[in-house]
């Protein structure tokens, strides 16, 4: 099931997303009762997907982000991710704030103080509960769903401060959407990025250094994770800049694609 | 001003601090009505300080910390914070996200993954009101005031972790208070920290190597900053374990002291 939230007439609501481009007259939105952490059910009342304004499809209270979970991009960057007996080194994970994130469609702000910046494909994982600690059982029980999203990056700030706040949590340097797919095997799917149509990235989520599984025990090993809350899961090689003008779109197979436009900052 | 958040009766409510220790019968809480980040009005409605719990004086949507911001404590870990022309390098910018914070008297809960577990006294600002790319001489205006913060850090993570996200990001890893004290000059404040009475980190924000006003303006350069929303200013030098049972004390000038036990994990 696909869930996206969206703005109609100044109301924010849920909806199922049924159909696709193949459809006649196009997918529409089956509207939500209820909100998607908690019960809900489809109200039947429906509207043509084209009509309404896709919003992120949540709104994260912390994004926590994971580097160096493709092997081919940490060696693309210069990053080595095993140590001397082929182990994968503890994740690199940082948080990117609720101010970064924007939804489908919306513009990315070319930041002032940057002037090389990236885009990084990932496959977003939702949180759909309340969890601390998860056993690697149970990891599947907190996840709502999956979505794109676009790991903005100022690679030459990333690389002259030593934390990461500002090279990746700047406003709008979260791009997430369409929407929220509910039932998806996320263990081997195709994720691309393309840059005016060109593709950049090419990968598949089943070449991540650490699981999905993997990477939620080591999160929640140390913090709580909210309903609501995305964990960003790695990008694959191929990164690299944008410019002003710039139309890119991340594309994950049995989600969709999520496009943002680059703008100069008003 | 101390402005205050409390709970009473199962309730939360703002009041503003009246008296002190040397108050006959102790300090009160005068009961706001309306909302410190709006207008609002005292009440005359008067709660004995005893009689409540005090909250963290405020809810971030995110902290946004700054690392090595006294040269003495950098030097103590060992790190240079300035270049060959003695200019400061960038600051060290991090995030410590909201499920991490806690008000004085909650307790620091141990952290599993961690053995070395270290107090930070810092001076926090609270922000006011919504703000991006702030002119260094408006960053007085968006300040709504200063509360205490300790940045509390697993140092052996902090050091195997590239990024400071666990090691600083864990649940209880952030308590702020007692209140937030609107009317204040932060330049020449002394702050300190005891563990079980016993003095560790002494200091004045005087020493800091850039000012508050440096620092707003660096971050909101990048992004957005929202009412609520903490920024810490760096710990003076003496950093250094806590243990189980220890109780760990912030203590600024003209603020007060933000006191938590430390705790093993349940």
């Amino acid at each position: 099931m696909r869930i996206a939230r969206f703005s109609i007439d100044g109301n924010v609501a849920f909806g199922v997303v049924e159909g696709d481009a193949s459809t006649e007259g196009g997918p529409v939105l089956d509207i939500i009762k209820g909100h998607p952490f908690a019960e809900f059910e489809r109200s039947g009342q429906k509207i043509p997907l084209s009509k309404v304004r896709l919003l992120p499809p949540v709104l994260p209270n912390k994004v926590v982000a994971i580097g160096r979970n493709y092997a081919e991009h940490a060696a693309e960057l210069g990053n080595a991710i095993f140590d001397d007996q082929g182990r994968p080194d503890a994740p690199v994970a940082f948080f990117k704030p609720s101010t970064a994130v924007i939804g489908p469609g919306d513009p990315i702000a070319y930041p002032s103080f940057s002037s090389e910046v990236h885009h990084e494909a990932e496959l977003a994982v939702v949180i759909g509960r309340m969890c601390r600690e998860v056993p690697r059982e149970r990891v599947k029980d907190v996840i709502l769903g999956y979505t794109c999203a676009n790991d903005i990056t100022a690679r030459d700030v990333q690389e002259r401060e030593k934390q990461w706040a500002r090279a990746k949590g700047f406003d709008t340097s979260c791009p997430l959407g369409p929407w929220v797919e509910t039932e998806l095997d996320p263990s081997d799917l195709g994720i691309m990025c393309t840059v005016n149509g060109r593709q950049r990235q090419l990968g598949r989520t089943s070449d991540m250094v650490r699981s999905i599984e993997d990477l939620i025990v080591h999160i929640t090993e140390a913090m709580t994770l909210l309903p609501g809350d995305v964990v960003l899961t790695g990008t694959p090689a191929g990164v690299g800049p944008l410019n002003v003008g710039d139309e890119v779109a991340v594309t994950i197979e049995g989600i969709g694609t999520l496009t943002n436009k680059v703008i100069k900052r008003g």
